[in-house]
């Protein structure tokens, strides 16, 4: 039995992070829209770590939400913890960090969806994806459901074909014993999609009134409001008394041993699994191996929300027998009485592999099918919801007979994420590194909004509303600036008195406020002692953005000036119809590479790992002698 | 691979709402307890209603909270709408209902679990249960955990073995496509335990968003302040704008005709479910099917919770082909566009025939073993949490080797529920009925402490100062009531014009406070006006113990006379080892049936259907003559 269900224009299959993106992006931009989904209590589910954030993966967030995405916006709502990591390290490197209400987390989004005008929200399998002519046309759902569509999005993470495992135990499952997706897979695969099987665990969780925490040390969250969204108002800011500590402990030899002694008995270690586990998320039983010499690794416990006594320990993500995962908690300091609430465990799950997609996120094989999130490869909430809200812009845009939005490595981590997958794929779990980026001192977490407001806006996601209050900022930035570029501070006892405190040589002539500014030991605060005010005070994120782009000035112009180069080459655009197998020259293995990415600017085909600069000069010409007119 | 995980006074299985309370009884009552469940965010869920109380139920949960149960805090803590029904009725079928926030209701139960200091809680699957000679030693879970104990609770509820039903789509799954335990099922068939296959559905749910309010009517929550708990101050009683509305429309021929149209496609209708339904919780197919001449059926709407805009659709539980089911919210008024989130379905589950139980809730077969709730063959958290309280708190007398807690028919609603179970056991899931009990006027939900308060203070579950708060309250009611029957009302020109006001005949001589009280016009309130306040002021609750007490004295008395006559019958013991087929005279049937149930005293004997009024007569003059002696 089948029966018609209605038609959309973009369906979302999956309301995880990139799924819930996605499907509030495409809405927002005014398609009707559905999203379907296996379990309604796991919208925006986290099933590892109960946070958002970090290095790369908050720029990330901060990236999303000025682009118009919801994830900021909902972490700043339901956080439990706020803390901004690096703080003593440059600004490229400085990240946001949150600890989440897990339950509230997934409450708030779902709430959000549910109240979405454009957006339908309904509990669902699906089982299969209409394809007619090379081009999607809708879902079937295991109720028989047949939606048609114009477009679809698939951010289905790691449901399909789940397998979990503790120890000797192993069962059909998707993410925290959920209904796997079983018929998709299969269905994708008749149509001749590429499925690879990846894998990925979670530590144990344990009861935080079993914890001895005074063998712990205490990790408590930031008194300086700092939220994700730029659109949070300080005032909402949590005091440190009204926010959840973190505690760190550590592993010791005894831990590593009890691994070492029971590896034949973990299923990632003995060959049980094949799939490929994320190098940098790694098990503690992959810790212990690769770094065999270090006899201590970092434990963070960590509440998984208020009113909830489950705590996550960070750090300790395996998938040994139950029995063993007890003994290695217990031979940890702190938590020699702990008691396990949940073993942690391993699932396997089939990925599609990256290198299908367009860099718009569309499929190459299917037109109108996108993907997005962990189905694609990639590890991590952040990293999920970035290519979701892109999906879902694209999908909308496909919808609107609009070009897609692709954003480029200069402009964003999603940028960076997007080219890598496309590019190159990926043969494990991939994840967002700071140092995956060319240019991090542009991709900085404290200027998501001045980097990708303007693109949010045209979009349409972002409001007028919204984009005049950027632009104001904006303005006073640049307004700051110039006037700290012109403002000369004259030589006086004061400052003299200063910087010879500082160890510096006594000024002789005047210097320019923000000459004055780049020494290190100046912060605005300071200089404002020696010029005068602003007529208004400005906005600490005003001051912020002077700072930075003030002190960091010579690096932040020699990124920019490799940017503009390498846009040159983005902008050397490859046409879609070009027979590779026409071009002399080309070596046989980038031949063989450039045809299966098919790259759409020059600069990406460089990027591909096996063409090689010769190839990519005798492309370059063979494109600029028009040649291409003769290809079929 | 199985190991040693553990020992344990008492293990309970399954935290539903039975094992919740059976778990928190027993560690309460100073038993290390472990408390082992499918799934933690399943803790005390609501797969169906999220309500509690209601006719028969309310009162259970008010029994429950005398004993020193916790569903009744539990409820005060997360109610979003508090009611008394029927108040226009007698004080023996009102009934307090509350509407619950579902996941809070939940969270709240799990985490007073976890703070429980004798308690330990983990998620795992009970794959078999421990038996040596007779007796219940542990469990085995999935991951190959062996468990010790002295006593196990089975609170398992409809996962076992569960099959859900949409139309033609059927999958294994427990409840909310939760794993379901498919292993202990076979495992206790083998041990030589009777199962069955009942079945229940709920209904589907739908966007709040999407109703149009307009066209139905709402069902605001009581100014009044009530709580379930006795220890629920006033003060935290939600004013009428912070609690939530629900919202009544009805079903409509167009709905009933889309019903019939599609019976052959319903499971519970062509014959694909064979498990027996609730017949005091009807799908709608049965509604429609049973009372074909009605043409409407109340649809209550009920909010899920805070901040979830899902909505239950009261009355409309069915499991028929999802587009049907669409079709019918549809034709419903002010359902027109309502969006539905999830469909309903119905679910096939194994239940253990509680003949086989005693009325302690232990097992005949295994020493032990306790079972409680759905397994049981019972439907309703209440019902369940009523056995599960019981099954806890015999579990902990067991192992203190004292003798178990039995409630009585005239006790208490669980008395009756228990009763009836083990004595009768069921052909479809029981339901509590006011119907049910003999003794209701007893049994009201006003008096829960009253008569139980000192029985949970006995066996440890109340403290000694809740204990002397209630003999407080008690001694309150007792002199109050003392007072108006010896206070003497003068005629006087103020209280003849009132009598006359209700048609009464004027006063001659003077009445006592107590005799014109139980007059229908007055009430406590109307009554200080012709006699001396108290001295200090009366609670609220005391003196809507005292109205009714002096109100209903009469049928009170009158109930009371036959709870004695039964009291002596209920004295009658029956010897554990009496040789049925030894007696000479009992009818074939009889003599089966009292082999099969083995009732513990002739009262309970002679519930049993199949067993007449002779075979009591001959079975009593057989015990009394101490024949039994001679029994094997
Ligand atoms: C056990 C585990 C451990 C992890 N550990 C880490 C970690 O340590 N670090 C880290 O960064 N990341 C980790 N992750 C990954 C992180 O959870 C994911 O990257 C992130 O949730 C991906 O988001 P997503 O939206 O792509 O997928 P998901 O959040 O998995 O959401 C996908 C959604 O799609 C639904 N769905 C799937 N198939 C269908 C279908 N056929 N029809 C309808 N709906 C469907 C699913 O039910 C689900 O709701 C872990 C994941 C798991 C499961
Ligand atoms: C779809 C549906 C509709 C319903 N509709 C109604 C209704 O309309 N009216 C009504 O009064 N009642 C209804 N009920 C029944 C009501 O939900 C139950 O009566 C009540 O929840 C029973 O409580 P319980 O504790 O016995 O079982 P449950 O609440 O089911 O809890 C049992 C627990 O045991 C766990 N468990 C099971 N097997 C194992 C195992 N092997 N190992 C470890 N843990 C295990 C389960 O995971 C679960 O958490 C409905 C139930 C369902 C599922």
């Amino acid at each position: 039995h089948t029966y018609d269900a209605g038609e959309y224009d973009v369906i979302v299959v999956g309301a995880g992070h990139a799924g819930s993106e996605a499907a509030l992006a495409a809405a927002r931009m005014g398609q009707k829209t559905l999203l379907l989904t296996i379990s309604l209590e796991m919208v925006a589910f986290m099933p590892c770590n109960p946070s958002v954030g970090g290095p790369a993966k908050g720029t990330v967030v901060r990236e999303i939400d000025a682009l118009g995405g919801e994830m900021g916006k909902n972490i700043d709502k339901t956080y439990i913890q706020m803390r901004m990591l690096n703080t003593g390290k440059g600004p490229a490197v400085q990240a946001l960090r949150a600890q989440a209400d897990k339950h509230a987390y997934h409450q708030e989004m779902k709430n959000t969806i549910e109240k979405e005008p454009n957006l339908d929200l309904r509990q669902a399998i699906v089982d299969d994806l209409l394809v007619k002519d090379h081009k999607a046309e809708g879902v079937v759902t295991n109720t028989g459901a047949t939606y048609h569509s114009k477009t679809v999005v698939m951010a289905t993470g790691t449901s399909a074909r789940g397998q979990i495992y503790i120890g000797e135990l192993r069962y059909s499952s998707g993410p925290n014993n959920s209904l796997p997706s079983i018929k998709l897979s299969k269905n994708l695969e008749k149509k001749g999609f590429n499925l690879e099987r990846f894998k990925t665990g979670t530590p144990p969780r344990i009861n935080g009134n079993t914890i001895n925490y005074a063998e712990t040390e205490e990790q408590p969250g930031d008194a300086q409001p700092r939220h994700f969204s730029y659109t949070t108002p300080y005032s909402d800011y949590l005091s440190v008394s009204d926010q959840v500590s973190c505690w760190l402990t550590y592993t010791n030899p005894k831990t590593h041993s009890l691994i070492r002694d029971n590896l034949d008995r973990s299923p990632l270690f003995n060959g049980i699994i094949d799939g490929i586990g994320p190098r940098y998320c790694p098990s503690l039983e992959d810790k212990v191996v690769r770094f065999a010499d270090k006899d201590r690794h970092q434990v963070f416990l960590e509440p998984e929300g208020r009113g909830n006594d489950e705590w996550y320990v960070d750090g300790m993500s395996n998938s040994m027998p139950e029995e063993i995962q007890q003994e290695m908690l217990h031979s940890v300091k702190g938590l020699e009485n702990a008691q396990m609430m949940r073993p942690g465990y391993a699932i396997e799950y089939d990925i599609i592999t990256p290198q299908q997609m367009k860099p718009s996120m569309e499929s190459k094989l299917v037109e109108g099918l996108f993907t997005a999130g962990q189905t694609n490869g990639t590890s991590g909430y952040e990293e999920a919801a970035g290519q979701g809200l892109i999906a879902g812009i694209n999908a909308a845009r496909k919808v609107q007979n609009k070009d897609p939005l692709i954003l480029k490595r200069s402009d964003a981590y999603i940028g960076v994420l997007l080219d890598d997958l496309v590019t190159k794929g990926t043969n494990e779990p991939y994840r967002l590194l700071t140092s995956r980026a060319e240019y991090r001192l542009l991709l900085r977490n404290d200027n998501a909004d001045m980097r990708l407001t303007p693109i949010g806006h045209e979009i349409g996601l972002i409001s007028d509303e919204r984009y005049a209050e950027f632009e104001k900022k904006r303005q006073a930035v640049e307004d700051e600036i110039k006037r700290l570029e012109s403002l000369r501070i004259k030589p006086s006892d004061k400052i003299n008195q200063f910087v010879e405190s500082h160890g510096d040589k006594p000024l002789q002539d005047g210097i320019l406020a923000a000459q004055f500014l780049r020494r290190p030991y100046v912060d605005y605060d300071k200089l404002l002692e020696f010029i005068p005010a602003t007529e208004n005070k400005l906005d600490p994120r005003v001051i912020e953005q002077v700072s930075i782009r003030v002190k960091y000035a010579g690096y932040i112009k020699k990124e920019e000036a490799k940017v503009a180069k390498m846009k040159r080459m983005e902008s050397k655009k490859i046409p879609e119809n070009i027979d590779y197998d026409a071009i002399d020259g080309i070596a046989t293995e980038g031949k063989q590479k450039l045809k299966e990415i098919q790259p759409q600017t020059i600069a990406q085909a460089s990027r591909i790992s096996g063409v090689n600069p010769s190839d990519i000069a005798i492309l370059g010409v063979y494109i600029q002698q028009g040649k291409i007119a003769k290809t079929k």
